[in-house]
């Protein structure tokens, strides 16, 4: 099994999904999405137990689904509600329902066992309507295994490279040269750091300090913040975090979700301080984020084909800015070989019983 | 081996073939179609013996087609006429030929074992060219199994979602409704029903009885029938066929020719009777029936996709109007399952003799 | 394996490669090339030790290489320059190079054990830049396997057939007809034949006897000379080659590099005499000999198809022009074996070492 399933994926941002279903492939798995007539959410297995035709073709009728193939329909529980060319509804005539919920303006979906779907350990972001931060959001598709998309963000060290005309240039600071503070958290991991006495922007004059952390979670959750304090903040403060009002903040809020083992979906908001965000502002901010982003996609597609040809046991060399890559790359194989051992375990409990 | 052999499949219409050959794919076999100089239809394996380049980008000359990679020549019957470079046709050059014949406007091809060929055992359609129906025609490929397309026409209850806005709205029928008499017949199915007291179109005020047969034949033959009469008719002949003359009658001639397991192509006409027809109705018949045609592929592409994710022994949901699918399926099955076991017999005889 | 390693492999024209890298997949390994800073052309593996990103998206620096994933810097050697986030070089850290060369316009890389390569062999052929010839050059890409191309260049009987209406009627003369002489060299064959009293080109009414000689090595390298003298210069020489000079002069210098076994990259040129070439002339010649290149591409990718759809131990049908094409198959093969030999000894020289 290449994924963990007792995990909440992020399934779409919340303004994607109207009054029409969506069809999503999560962990290789047809999931479609619609909304009930009070506008909840509700997740379903994209397959209607009929003719295995997509429900994500079908239409929303007030809190129900229905097929458009042969006109089976269901509740949001997965439950059928009619069947027509017959005035009983048939036996086994359910398709799965997925936990789902909605924070932080996105659809998060549980893909595991629903008894441990909690929505208390979902991860909170920014949102899109807080009225704290303006952000702007995408949607992007990789051709790339999503550990190759892990291993990007939790190593920012590229951005002097792969963004070195973007992103590198804006930030105004050398990520290279500061290691981060790894810290290994329940679920994933955060990564902090200092730069001391950077230009704030290229079109900015001032230096500043800016304290960059970002919490990195599974199955792929990014969500980072950066504050930006007068020159001497972060000696003054002996490296640790500053309690002190920053003079500017960003936030990125972004999610990692395989579609396939060779697809991903990533998700991703960039943002500031509500009060100094104008939407000429935001416009020209996510012109150098679309460009970044599009700088790492290029180069994972290509490190994707790069492995496809490469055997499997060739060695990769270690630096220390690996180091949350790696971490993180042992906690995604850490829960996937328990999910294998849980699994194992039932099947054995399974055939005990009988 | 996943198709039925001995069958005669559909591999053009008539009108498709004329001085220039024409490849095809048929159940995942190379075939060239083409021409000799009287006009009879001739096919073989669109691989010539030499260096197995395609004889479909070859030329024909006469009765003859020549492969235009280094010139070797054949006649209809598979034989090789001429070898350049040599004087002699060198030994085992031939190709293969298949029993080919032309009936209701499509060439038909014999895909298994010659000696069982017999053109009597080709369904009689309509024909592009009868002087009772006016018929258009068309081709559409399916990125599908053939099996799916065979569901989809043996169960018209798709109709009123499928095609809720095109066929569906302008058949002026309800089909979930009404069960049809679904009936075994050799080779097929024959499916039948009665519509009583519906609107004959959305543009015409009459209201009718319409009486809807159809033939489905191996491999995948549509022969459809609809009369329309006065409201009454059915009652009054107790819904059996009646042999009033109707007020109105149309016609479908279709087939499913399997290209390889994942697509398939589909040969489709439409018509009515030849003394009601004007260029101007079949126009706009044959815009309602291009755009039900599209939908019938975006949800049977679209289910093939579900089917590519989902386990093989996943159970599906039987309904009544299911019953002339899974005949069709179990007739499939059958003679796939009897073709399998000939040829296990005649391997044995093979080794026996030796 | 099917690839021959101990080869010099055509990976670019001179021309291609500039002062940005460049990404080819040759014998499905990806290898970066790159000049450094005198113009020295360097051939590594395109896969940075570090995250096994692509060397071909990095950015030339002096005589380094340098990857821009995370900063890692190559020498033309393979060795680590510099690993930024790090003081000292990790060790292991370096990615392999290829022995490389430039002759006659084309970049040579050698595929296999370096111990083994020798510039020597590098076959000459006669460049885009000699004073005697004045070609033009082009790539073209085939969705096939090498050996369909090699058949092809092997055997020119097809240019009556394929090219009927381009090169067969360009060069005036009918190839078919006439059975080469054909003797095997070391690493390959060469190919000759007089064509006697024909028109030297559609435009030209001079009648000539001409002689066409072009060698064919490993791995996919043809050189082609054709030189036009008066009729009756054949008979006198008795068909061997003239010591006379030639009237007119043409030289083709092409090869084939597989990409993979489904892919191979084509690298040609066409010219003639450089004291009465034109541009004007040359222009004309690759009008022609692209839309030649277009005819054969597409039947040889229509072959591979066909192939693809072919049991692999169907008979092929022998003919007197497959001599040549024959016999270079047999080399490839027996390299392939030899190779195979010595792999397989080297692993058991390595087991008992152990």
């Amino acid at each position: 099994m290449p994924f963990i399933r007792n995990l909440w994926y992020v399934a779409a941002w919340s303004n994607e999904l109207g009054e029409v279903p969506i069809g999503r492939t999560i962990l290789g798995e047809p999931i479609v999405l619609f909304r009930t007539a009070d506008g909840t959410a509700a997740a379903m297995e994209d397959r209607c137990p009929h003719r295995h035709a997509p429900l994500s073709l079908g239409r929303v009728e007030g809190d129900f689904l229905r097929c458009m193939y042969h006109g089976m329909r269901f509740a949001a529980d997965g439950s059928c509600d009619k069947a027509p060319g017959t005035t009983t509804t048939p036996a086994g005539c359910r398709t799965r329902s997925f936990p789902i919920a909605e924070k932080s303006s996105w659809i998060w979906v549980w893909m595991g066992d629903a008894a441990l779907a909690d929505p208390e350990r979902i991860p909170t972001g920014f949102g899109l309507d807080s009225p704290e931060w303006a952000l702007r959001e995408g949607v992007l598709d990789y051709a790339a295994n999503y550990e190759l998309i892990n291993d990007n963000l939790c190593d920012l060290s590229h951005l002097d490279f792969v963004h070195e005309k973007t992103l590198g240039y804006a930030t105004g600071a050398k990520w290279m040269p500061v290691q981060p503070r790894v810290t290994s958290v329940e679920d994933g991991l955060t990564v902090e750091r200092w730069f001391c006495d950077h230009l704030l922007s290229p079109m900015a004059p001032d230096r500043v300090d800016s304290w960059n952390m970002y919490e990195y979670l599974l199955p792929g959750v990014f969500l980072m913040t950066t504050h930006a304090f007068p020159v001497g903040t972060a000696a003054a403060c002996n490296f640790e975090r500053s309690t002190a009002m920053p003079v500017y903040r960003r936030v990125e809020q972004q999610a990692v979700t395989p579609i396939d083992e060779r697809q991903t979906r990533y998700f991703y908001a960039s943002g500031v301080d509500a009060r100094i965000a104008s939407p000429e502002f935001l416009d020209g901010l996510m012109v150098v984020i679309n460009a970044a982003f599009a700088e790492d996609r290029a180069m994972i597609e290509a490190q994707q084909r790069i492995w496809d040809r490469t055997p499997a046991d060739l060695q990769k060399v270690f630096m220390p800015h690996d180091k949350a890559p790696a971490l993180f790359r042992r906690l995604v194989a850490r829960r996937l070989a328990a999910e294998a051992l849980d699994s194992r375990s039932t099947r054995e409990e399974d055939d005990a019983a009988c």
